[in-house]
């Protein structure tokens, strides 16, 4: 590789960034230069809504170093030996002489900039639904530090009292506790009907919506946004299909769309849906000219997997630009691609995704299991000890983990990134089953909530355990011969909550001795705080003869619907 | 398979329950009857330091279900459906009859029980060291809910005050804790000289036993206890080598051995150096009768590494259990093994380990790579950031992870399971960086730690980062021309705390301007807080042609030593 190797890298804030500085440490003598086309370089963008919340006082520590340094113009030059242009704008790429021609913004002044190698790292963009006309003065996108910014100015300078989220993915939850946090009150408005509908199965999502609204957030589910009205740049209500929502502040968070144009327009391959295609050195179709972060596609890294994939996360934005910087210095290091994981919180839960959700692996393989979990995540004698929900998506034909998530207070995101992890690694669920995780008191009960999720799973595949989903047992439960609910928790806990049917109660510990008063001709469908005993009551009465028992799964805890309080 | 299956299990503590329990769902017709010498079956043995502490009230909680009901004779009678005999002890197995002879405890009376199946879960014991002899009323091992319960009686009763530990392994440390709230003086005398001797490696070691002296723990490392003195059963002074401990509470934790004699005695293999020998079916030599938990020796996840090794542990115990039924019931789930993982709080610390230590692995081979990462589990602008420290030992030959170690206040307990789930997996320390692990601020910064801490091991086998440990520089410190020590931080972050040696204090934005400063002929040690500017300072220096520039890894927040504060 020449040392004087020029480098033109477009986009400046996370893969671009990355990749510049980690080229300039192994090819000091490269001429890398970073364009962007606004003012402010690498930042966080995914602590927007922690700076909205109040979290921390000055967004600008978003773009700063750890030591408390601004990652700007200066400290690029100096610390990371690479130019940086600001407000410069890419307008295409001339791939024959090998230019880019951009244009500064301020000046409007044109120009070609040479490159032996080109790194695209345009990003990605808030998508934006027709109603969302420029010039609405209390209406946001939340990608960029200006719009933390200008919403929390507005927010304290003209009393903000009523915000509507148009949009619960990830950034619509984190906005709604953050403007919670900040006093407002919340609307959101999701046109699919579920919160994290690209994100969570419609099981998962009801626990996470239950606790949204326990948290004073107004959840609007199934319904589109026709407009926004108002006067003077300003909204005044949203219009969805069935109401009318007064607001004076509005957040557009109806997802992210890859900036490709630039790609697209230079004819290098992109998919028709949107996101530059890349192989896994992170080159686009043209070997010269790579490409990473927000902009382009992911392949699963699983091979088998359907692939390539938007999924658009600082991580994999930083992972794309080692990738590339040490591509370009000769050293390869092919990404294996992602696994899908996303993390978000809500309030007092913690939302996880790793791989795929039952609906998503439904659509690849018909053989899928499912498996709902929930328990404490420490043992029962530590008084921090907190529920978790966790769901298995596996292949009934090979066994293989296909995917997690987990819903909860507990400590949900050790047990997201050890199936992530499993899962990289194209894990079976009996494999998951074994791990060898750190057991202690203050961090977990000697079978981990995985172990015991998968457990779960295994028993499920081996035709032991008769668990079936919350869901489908409240679909059965509306059936006209519905089965005989068993509750076999103990008095104490069968005076304190209850499923909002009849049921037959008989504590675990009498069932042997009482099980006569059940019948043989009807299903049977046990369940207790969790299913544990639930899943017992299934094998003792299996044992017996009874050959029509299963158990809800999840039990009360991992119950989304309403409960009974006596 | 039979379902008048007669099936002894020996051992009641968790492996013995575990196996009982899932056997009896799998085969509910099998006659599965459980011996346990005690009075007290299925204890969680190590919550017992945390009821000294007073997390909970009572101790009868560790035999309890997370619903609260005892697991006693008649629960696991009513609820599980064997039989169980407590205050009954094995005396012989006699392998030819297929019969155990037993010892009914308060009566004296002897019987002879078959069996079709035999189960050992025997469990393991505190090793006595000679000092320790019976009888002594303020001297305690901590294995069993009695000896907790004890102890907190008798602390609350006598007004006991300055309480010694002999031994600072795991239970040595959590006690420490323990009686540190409970407001007793604790000294650990420890014969090897660091804390967590079997666990980590010194320099690990050097910064959890910081953590515990800040804590007000007294330690004594390196020397041995002689004797323990006193009057009337009471010991009153502990005698170590080099001096005499006032003490009116003396804990013995100075490990843990397993509980063989029976195997031992019946003629099925066990290592000479303690411990059932079991095949992957959890079979002893006599396939007939089976062994888990504390009484076994494990054998690592990777057939490639030493094997077995004794690795007492709660988490594993509950495995065999479900490896010994599945067998029995004739599905064969071959445990995979272990990794070698643990887990310890020590006040507002964790410390965990998992597969080798760098000192284990260089027994094994003499190709080993080490690196220290320090650095904050959360993004900086997160106020709960807290920091970590990551050491990862990794073969230089085949890039494979060898093992983790992690000390320090953020989340170490998550980083550790990722790393466990890697090694599990035989991950390369190329492909853990690459693990999509969730990440929002709340969780994780955009490059976990795990994955930054790979990069370190990473950048060191592909020769680009120059890296030596805390005790290597420490050492060099010491030689007669000593490197030049160069601090790269800003100057307020360097008017705050400073290496006690003499620095060349250039921040890294002003590296490349008076980089003239520094002597060609010398080597140069560079640093910063957590050494990611160190690092880049000696990119800096060997792109300016500095051949003998090297960085301290892990910086400030990875010393061990003591620091300078102006």
């Amino acid at each position: 590789m020449s040392g004087n190797l020029r480098v033109l890298i477009v986009g400046g804030v996370a893969c671009g960034p990355k990749t510049a500085s980690r080229l300039k440490r192994l090819l000091p003598r490269a001429e890398v230069t970073l364009i962007e086309r606004g003012s402010v370089i690498s930042y966080g963008a995914c602590g927007l809504p922690y700076y909205v919340e109040g979290m921390f006082p000055q967004v600008e520590m978003l773009s700063e170093t750890p030591a408390g340094i601004p990652r700007n113009v200066p400290f690029f030059e100096k610390v990371k030996g690479f130019k940086t242009l600001t407000r410069v704008e890419a307008l295409r790429i001339n791939r024959l002489p090998k230019t880019v021609t951009v244009k500064h913004v301020d000046t409007g002044v044109e120009e070609d900039l040479f490159y032996d190698k080109l790194v695209l790292a345009t990003g990605g963009q808030a998508v934006k639904p027709p109603f969302a006309h420029e010039g609405l003065q209390n209406a946001w996108f939340m990608r960029h530090p200006h719009d933390a910014e200008s919403m929390v100015r507005e927010i304290e300078k003209q009393k903000l009292r009523k915000a509507v989220i148009v949009g619960a993915g990830y950034i619509g939850v984190e906005m709604a506790e953050a403007l919670i946090r900040r006093g407002l009150e919340v609307s959101v408005v999701e046109a699919r009907p579920q919160v994290l509908p690209q994100f969570l199965d419609e099981d998962m999502a009801l626990l996470a919506a239950r606790h949204l609204k326990q948290k004073g957030v107004h959840l609007i589910l199934g319904e589109n946004v026709v407009g926004l009205e108002g006067r003077e740049g300003r909204v005044t209500q949203v219009q969805t299909e069935n109401s009318l929502l007064p607001a004076d502040l509005v957040l557009i968070s109806v997802g992210v769309c890859p900036n490709d144009q630039l790609a697209r327009d230079s004819g290098l391959d992109c998919s028709p849906r949107g996101g530059i295609l890349i192989n896994s050195n992170c080159q686009t179709s043209d070997s010269e000219i790579y490409a990473g972060g927000d902009c382009v596609l992911n392949h699963h890294a699983d091979p088998m997997e359907r692939s390539p994939l938007y999924a658009p996360m600082g991580s994999t934005s930083n992972k794309h630009g080692r990738v590339i910087a040490n591509h370009i210095a000769g050293i390869s290091t092919p990404y294996k691609g992602i696994t899908g994981t996303g993390i978000c919180r809500a309030f007092d839960i913690t939302i996880g995704r790793t791989g795929f959700t039952e609906k998503q692996a439904m659509e690849l393989d018909s053989q899928v299991e499912t498996a709902i979990w929930a328990g404490p995540d420490l043992p029962h004698y530590v008084p921090q000890s907190k529920p978790l929900i966790i769901k298995v998506v596996a292949s009934r034909r090979s066994r293989k983990l296909l995917g997690v998530q987990v819903v909860g207070m507990g400590d949900a995101s050790k047990r997201l990134d050890i199936s992530s992890t499993a899962l990289f690694f194209g894990a079976t669920v009996d494999e998951v089953a074994d791990l060898d995780l750190g057991y202690a008191p203050p961090y977990a009960p000697p079978i981990d909530p995985v172990a015991a999720a998968m457990h779960l799973m295994v028993n499920k595949l081996d035709g032991l355990a008769a668990g079936i989903s919350p869901r489908e047992c409240m679909r059965r439960m509306s059936e006209s011969a519905p089965p005989v609910l068993l509750d076999v928790r103990t008095p104490e806990e069968y005076a304190a909550m209850q499923l909002p049917f009849h049921v037959l109660h008989i504590p675990l510990g009498a069932l042997r001795e009482r099980m006569h008063e059940l019948p043989r001709d009807r299903d049977i469908l046990a369940f207790c705080k969790v299913s544990m005993r639930g899943y017992e009551a299934q094998r003792i009465l299996n044992a017996a003869g009874f050959d029509r028992v299963f158990f809800m799964e999840g039990g009360l805890v991992g119950w989304p619907y309403d409960l009974h309080v006596p």
